[in-house]
């Protein structure tokens, strides 16, 4: 094995990459402890950390288009183009909100890690088994979450005037009530309305209950697919 | 085939349906931002948009019976009762709310499309397979509901008169505890309720695990079912 | 087949069977108006109709005991104790609460139709498949809320002194996380609460999987054996 | 058998167990309503019934000691530790709550009686088997959490800076909602964190689907596996 072997085999897998993903989780850690009030105080530090941490992801790129046979299908691949969002706001010296959120996609090169590569691979073929039925499910939700925000508007509209103002105005409602959030911000004070809800949130909790069902059935396929394949 | 067909199949699942689904949304769209309050400077432009989509359905209505073999049959089943009841309302020049109501009901016109007719099948399979068993499970939940109702009733009546007045209020709280939703409007405050409380919602978690079981047992069937089918 | 057997035949599963039915519906709709406050005007009316009912359900039960073959192992089974606890109230003049919520059994008599017993003895046989696992379960779920409620009591004693005053307090906070239903009466304030809320929840919702798990694979094989009999 | 064996046997199973069992309990409730304020004048019977407890609790381990073959490997199991730790406290004359916590423990020795060994050994066999499955679902539900605590705070801030005053205070928002608690003490008001708000809760309705599945699954293999052994 050549030493550009070795350190691309390092990075994906070795010392190399768990410095990475070490890195990656301070980097969270410093987004994220520099967003408290009481710590505005030392925003120096942070935003000294920031700088280091994104020279880390500078080196971390050149050195995986430098080590990898072929650089540039990895810079056009999945976590090619996270490296490179993650860094571009630093190259380009901007600093906007919507551009440091981008590098929260970093998070993701956490899933690298060989160990999870097969428990990923199952759930994705399962969710890839159900795709058309997971895509009717979605379907029959939003359609379900639409027809009760109709449904209260008609109800509550004129009792509530001001939380069931209009229909996408009471999505919300229908939003927090069918996830069985319920936030208690707005809900149902007239008899009409509380029958609706009753009706719509038993029918919600049946509707839920279906990609419990789908996720099972389709991972029990899987796993004895996993099976079989190992086996042979 | 004949060009009356060919306008037909084109309406059931080619370039003409695509064309009556995206007016379908275009007109829910339209109803709802009609509803928002900050809109209503604009209620002209929403009326005249309402007459235009109409005017689509009730062409689209007059094209389907003209190029079907058996117009009556289509006009009696399921579909052809929404096209009619969608348009009558502006057939008799009424536009009182319950009417426009009725309209919603193109939504599931949505669900024509073939690519779902196999995904929605299976779901009828598994539903018709556990009927008696969801009608039983139903009955228990309102059985559930009412004694949870009758219950805390008696335990809340003395403490919160307003609240907890009678047993047709309390079932509002039933519902919105067994359902898991808890807005938080009514909640148990003396210990008797309390308790009474977390017996009810533990036992109704037990419960709400019933259909997802029988779901996920019928799929499984359905899909072996389904499976042979079309293998053989 | 005789008279006897024949008025047996129908106040099970025939016509008389069906209007006892109908009565005791009645009766429930009539106690549960009869707490509404607006309706406290028509109170004679309410009382008269009960007084109705429960003669019907005196004749019931006189009915029974004069057509069965065995009256008294119909007295002491399930459903006789419920008839007689029922009629009970009013045969000693007494009309307290306490005894008026006895009457309540009468709706298990809606389970008695025939068409029902089937789904029920599934049920029934998959519970008691599970029990060891279930009863398990139950003692789980005691801990975990008892840990959870001696938890919140150390991290929000001291911040909210009134609303976790002590461990039984405590307890229904614990009651209204766990299940997720989520009043809103009480909520953690402090850091280490609401950590320790966030892990407690997330444990939770792990623990409420495992019932959904064990009456998914009871139901299974409850089904399998079930077609295995009715097949043989 | 000789006495010392008997002995042994009786406080793992027999008579001397069932007293150890009730004395926990007894104990526990003690622990608890010593906490409610009403009973503060009863501090003195709270504190002398510990003392007792405490006593039993150093007699059955000293019990425990004395007869077994090998008490080195009994102190340095999982029920001696807990035993040692809960005895510790009132050894060494500290009361502090940490340590008081401590004996908390006690509560798993309820686990022993051998009627709930089977059932555990399933679930532990179970849980193992899935293993990294539930490692990776973790995960996963950590990095949603923390992403959907991002998203409401770049939404919300400032609109709500006291409520969403940095990510970490939006991690509390996070667990309230994905979890479907929903306290209602803190919610998204502005359009953006709404729409959010129903993106991440759906989704997280079908992040909730997979635990169930995965125990679903694993739970049927480990009956199939259970069946087996005890047939074999």
């Amino acid at each position: 094995m050549t030493r550009r072997q070795k350190i691309a085999n390092s990075i994906d897998d070795g010392i190399l990459g768990i410095v990475v993903v070490v890195v990656i989780i301070l980097y969270l850690v410093n987004l994220t402890l520099e967003t408290v009030p009481s710590f505005k105080v030392h925003e120096e530090v942070f935003k000294s950390l920031e700088i280091g941490f994104t020279i880390v992801f500078i080196v971390e790129l050149i050195v995986r288009l430098a080590v990898y046979e072929r650089p540039f299908k990895y810079l056009f691949s999945f976590f090619g183009v996270i490296d490179f969002l993650s860094i571009l706001p630093s190259l380009i010296g901007a600093n906007s909100l919507v551009l440091r959120v981008l590098r929260l996609f970093r998070i993701f090169k956490l899933f690298r890690s060989r160990r999870m590569v097969r428990a990923i691979d199952e759930i994705k073929a399962t969710i890839w088994d159900i795709r058309s039925d997971l895509l009717l499910f979605g379907f029959v939700v939003l359609i379900l979450l639409y027809l009760s925000a109709v449904g209260i508007y008609i109800f509550e509209h004129e009792a509530q005037p001001n939380k069931f103002s209009s229909i996408p105005a009471s999505m919300w409602w229908a939003v927090a009530t069918l996830t069985t959030v319920g936030y208690g911000d707005v809900y149902p004070i007239t008899l009409g309305g509380r029958v609706f809800t009753a009706f719509v949130t038993l029918l919600g909790i049946g509707i839920i209950a279906i990609p419990t069902s789908l996720v099972t059935n389709a991972l029990s396929k899987a796993k004895k697919r996993a099976r079989k394949q190992y086996v042979t």
